[in-house]
């Protein structure tokens, strides 16, 4: 047994998406399209007596990482080290449970494929419900295009062929969970509706227009996220949301243009990887 | 238009494979397993009165490449500058008629997904038959399992969750058309054998055990790429030879403790991206 590894999971902005259920939680996920971060999650994972998570020096549960951990048999101290919030739109849950996972089949000589380990990480992320299709695509990296739920052994993935200099502030968390246990009706059909403009025009201008319509139709947008994309705007730039967030990101220089002070980063061209 | 685009495409090393031929170059290829490399090709493409191929800094004409400009309807000046051999088993020829597909999508304003753009590149591979499954491979990054032939919209791939420092000598080139318009039937036999020890323990060493024994069973090692994996084998390094080319590689440190001078670099996490 390794003493230790460690995996860099990029943050992942979803900029719209349609919710699709399954009792099977491998077969369960979103469609939708998004944004792989260079700003992610480094994930440590070494043997211990007792399973613990420490998410940037704090003790913290996060169901789909317990899950993970279970699903490897293994007992293992998780130390991860975030870039982002958790809670705020950036798939930092999906992030430690991939690289929990990957991390962990590392340490502990399990030998599985990386299709396993995404698959295992995301049905642990749609059992807690914190994420539908964070997994996947920080699995692949750059800007996925999510064609057909589920885990890589169900779904169909695409992407936009460009890179970008990416801008983001956050205002505050929304739960995962008590949207997605709510009414998804006209959520779904604004998501499905992105992601046909997103497929016939699979340029990362068409993804920024088709993320701001899915945001104001699926009646997500907070005030202040609102406000903040108007602001981007007037100074044309190109802003949106991140699902599910509180937090707005914007291409190129949009929202220091518009007087933020944003966190900057790329997009991130490679999935999840071991150190 | 812009004026121009630049994509870096990784190398690509194929340890052991089986050739599919079908009369759709989008479902024919390779099913096998190989190494995506940080020494790759970096594709300039801006347009152009006439189209021209410059291979480091030499006119040169690549049928891939040519194919995927007029598919494209683009008339370009491509500009490769290679850290490899052409014909030595690195994918070179895949790697610029992938970076030309991204980087004259973009100059040209073409709008394609990244599945249209790699399934382009690898059906103008697989008919002018210089290569079976580099594009697809060199698409996705790391180390690629190709578990089924085909472009994007018709294969399915894995991949083996690992990194490692790369080493490898070319002695010389191998004409890939020749061994494929050849007699194959051992070839599939001896590379379906192989795949199926790498789905069942997808680990390096295993990945590296199943390529010694394909060049064995397929009667493909020279006697120099022969002798050199011995000597790597003497000093208990894990080396085999390049599909197709006269190349050795080997993990580690392998070659040079078996006092080969080799070039070094490392597994490529992302697959190609553009600059």
């Amino acid at each position: 047994m390794r003493e230790e590894a460690t995996a860099f999971v990029p943050g992942h902005i979803t900029g719209f998406f349609s919710a699709h259920p399954d009792d099977d939680p491998t077969k369960a996920g979103s469609r939708g399209a998004g944004l792989a971060l260079t700003d992610g999650v480094s994930v440590t994972v070494e043997p211990a007596e007792e399973s613990v998570v420490v998410l940037d020096g704090e003790p913290i549960e996060i169901e789909p990482v317990s899950t993970v951990l279970s699903t490897l048999n293994a007992t293992a101290r998780v130390e991860a080290d975030s870039d982002l919030p958790l809670g705020a739109g950036f798939g930092v849950s999906g992030a430690i449970a991939l690289g929990t996972a990957l991390a962990t089949n590392r340490v502990f000589g399990r030998a599985l494929s990386e299709n396993e380990l995404v698959t295992i990480a995301h049905g642990a992320e749609v059992q807690a419900g914190t994420g539908l299709g964070d997994v996947v695509a920080q699995a692949q990296g750059g800007i996925p295009i999510r064609l057909e739920p589920g885990g890589p052994y169900e779904n169909r993935m695409d992407a936009i062929p460009a890179r970008a200099r990416i801008e983001y502030v956050s205002f505050g968390e929304l739960s995962t969970e008590a949207v997605l246990s709510g009414e998804t009706d006209r959520l779904t059909v604004a998501g499905k509706r992105a992601l046909s403009q997103v497929v016939g025009q699979p340029t990362l201008r068409s993804f920024m227009h088709a993320s701001r319509r899915f945001a104001r139709e699926a009646e997500l947008l907070t005030e202040q996220v609102g406000t903040a994309i108007d602001d981007v705007a007037a100074e044309d730039g190109e802003a949106s949301m991140a699902m599910l967030g509180e937090t707005v990101f914007a291409l190129g220089t949009g929202l220091s243009d518009a007087g933020y002070e944003p966190a900057v980063c790329t997009t991130h061209p490679a999935g999840a990887v071991l150190e």
